[in-house]
């Protein structure tokens, strides 16, 4: 067995912020090109390339940055054609008599670099989930970037679900300003909106009758009257970089009495939840009751023809630098903490009938959740 | 050394498609979260969660789609509590009798799942440099989508600068409409144009003076008269996924002899790159005769207080999936081939004075380029 000559503790991560929620709570630095993360012995440090280094000296949240450039220069000389950032993680451990370290890296990380300081003899450890956990339990000015961006959201929603409400009519078709309202124009209106203010992101979701049956289904074509439509939204602060996550399901005109079941079926999931999160209370049984209320309502799940229907995703996530993040409401046991943000999201989706989702997000407080979200549920304004 | 039973070849990734280029370049299909994707043989297969099934199974260009969920619920059968996307994979190959697989990945893919593969007795192999090389080689239907990005990019900058040169000034800060025209602004007219033709991505620079000597800084802050302001868009078609690149530098007012001379060796700089560009050319040779042309006119590249002043960036890189990806021009040796879609776009970068970057986008031909960018490089309007 290999002797490692130092007892460092070594923290590694060579990531672009954009992919790295990590990277960026630990630097609060945005730069598009993967850069170098080292924490050693608590101290950190952010080699970036010449284009970012000005810019990093004055932001980035490190204790020290150094230039890649420069690490780069002493690489070549040596007769490296073409150092990688690993050669220059290297270089720079070495420099700090750390040539064989033990690494912690982030198992997200790209295996190339990886394989690369194996290779360059340190010791390399993939840290099992969370690289950082304390990211799971969110701060107050958090809590606070998090509330911001979720007003933002439901500034959106309430918008476009207007739009929905007040549309004309034309054999089945919603229209308005004498042109078909299809879910692209409607997401429009929200990613303008949103980047008025100062948020990005995916394409939000505005999907009518049966592509609102397929969760993930952005929505594409026009709206139509009667059907259920789903608006999901879930922003990034381009300040903050912090996002927020709701969804509204909506109808113009009439409702037929199963889209109302689903839409009441689902109501009470929500409230049941919000009712149920408390610190220490396991996601896997919220998730399991939802489950059990859906069955005992007449909402069964089940594959047809291949195809899922019914609730079948989980009933929430964390929320944060992600908008998928740690901790996770579903299948899977896992005890709520007091400082959680979270959704609260249960749906119902069938092909016949269309989808019904209300997504809520809260924090986990000392004896229950405190609620982001304030925008009605309504189905029909 | 231990015997591979079966000699398939089976190249895998596990990633989100707005990650990996590669991914979205195989499957043509869009998801928020990662998915798996197989390739025996030729046979390309598609993993994808149950929230994704129905939209795969209509738009993903591959031969096969298979539901994840099916697998999960076996392994937690055989008693895997949480089974992971690399277990997935795992009961997937053995239940194509390869148990023990030689496993092709690329180097971008995490190295949990990769670690975890390794450890179910596959053999991996790391892919060296790109995992679908052919992906530099654009055919004609994606030097249309990149072109049509171009056009959608132009539109923006131009509009922009049209402001720029249109404000007024107070105290030498430009106003339009009675409110000071800031970075932020600028962008914001840039991305909703960009939006409303359905182009996403990350922030358009507009940056100015000091802050565009900082290459990557997006620039924050009132625009003011008399100053170098570099205002650089790369927006991704969200109906393509193609990207387009172009740089435009413009003053507003008054220019003084310093920026011009700056500007005059940068559209030089541009110019004898466009000429120079053909097959067979290596990039690192285009690099250096710009690094000679700046120095012979009187701009030297070095490093002041640690900062870098002059041209130090490379000359250029592949657009298409990625807005950066191969080729590179610039210090390392690559030679061009018919079908690359690269940027030209040298810039000079002194704080005292500020930045200009000029950037064109060239699709390498037969004979030499053709040019998508059609707008004019003028400081002024």
């Amino acid at each position: 067995m290999e002797v490692f000559m130092n007892t460092s503790s070594v923290r590694l991560m060579i990531a672009a912020p954009e992919s790295s929620a990590d990277l960026l709570y630990k630097t609060k630095f945005w730069a598009p090109d993967p850069f170098i993360f080292l924490e050693i012995d608590s101290e950190t440090i952010l080699i970036a390339s010449d284009l970012e280094l000005g810019r990093a000296r004055e932001t980035a949240t490190v204790d020290v940055v150094e230039p890649q450039s420069e690490y780069r220069k002493a690489l070549k000389k040596q007769g490296l054609e073409r150092p990688r950032l690993s050669d220059i993680v290297h270089a720079y451990l070495s420099g700090k008599n750390l040539e064989k370290a033990k690494l912690e890296v982030p198992g997200s990380m790209a295996v190339s670099p990886v394989e690369r300081l194996r290779e360059l003899g340190h010791e390399i450890i993939i840290s099992k989930g969370s690289f950082y956990p304390e990211r799971r339990h969110k701060e107050p000015w958090e809590i606070d970037a998090i509330d911001t961006a979720e007003r933002a959201t439901e500034r959106a929603i309430d918008q476009a679900r207007r739009i929905i409400w007040d549309a004309d009519v034309v054999d089945g078709v919603l229209v308005t300003d004498g042109e078909v309202l299809t879910s692209e124009r409607v997401r429009r209106v929200i990613e303008i909106m949103l980047l008025n203010e100062g948020y990005k992101g995916s394409p939000p979701i505005v999907s009518c009758g049966a592509q609102a049956a397929l969760p993930h289904e952005i929505g594409h074509g026009p709206l139509k009257s009667g059907e259920t439509i789903i608006i999901d939204v879930f922003p990034r602060s381009m300040e903050t970089y912090y996002h927020a996550d709701q969804t509204r399901s909506v109808v113009h005109g009439s409702i037929s009495n199963e889209i109302r079941r689903m839409h009441s079926a689902v109501s009470e999931a929500v409230e049941m939840t919000l009712e149920g999160i408390r610190p220490g209370v396991d996601g896997a049984t919220l998730h399991k009751n939802i489950q059990e209320h859906f069955l005992k309502s007449g909402f069964e799940t089940k594959t047809v023809d291949g195809k899922p229907q019914g609730f079948f995703h989980g009933t929430g996530h964390g929320v944060g630098l992600e908008v998928h993040e740690s901790p996770r409401i579903g299948e899977v046991s896992q005890i709520l903490e007091e400082g959680d943000v979270v959704t609260v999201e249960p749906g119902l989706y069938y092909p016949d009938i269309g989808g019904i989702r209300i997504e809520e997000l809260v924090v986990v407080t000392a004896d229950g959740c405190r609620n982001f979200a304030t925008l009605d549920w309504a189905l029909h304004g």
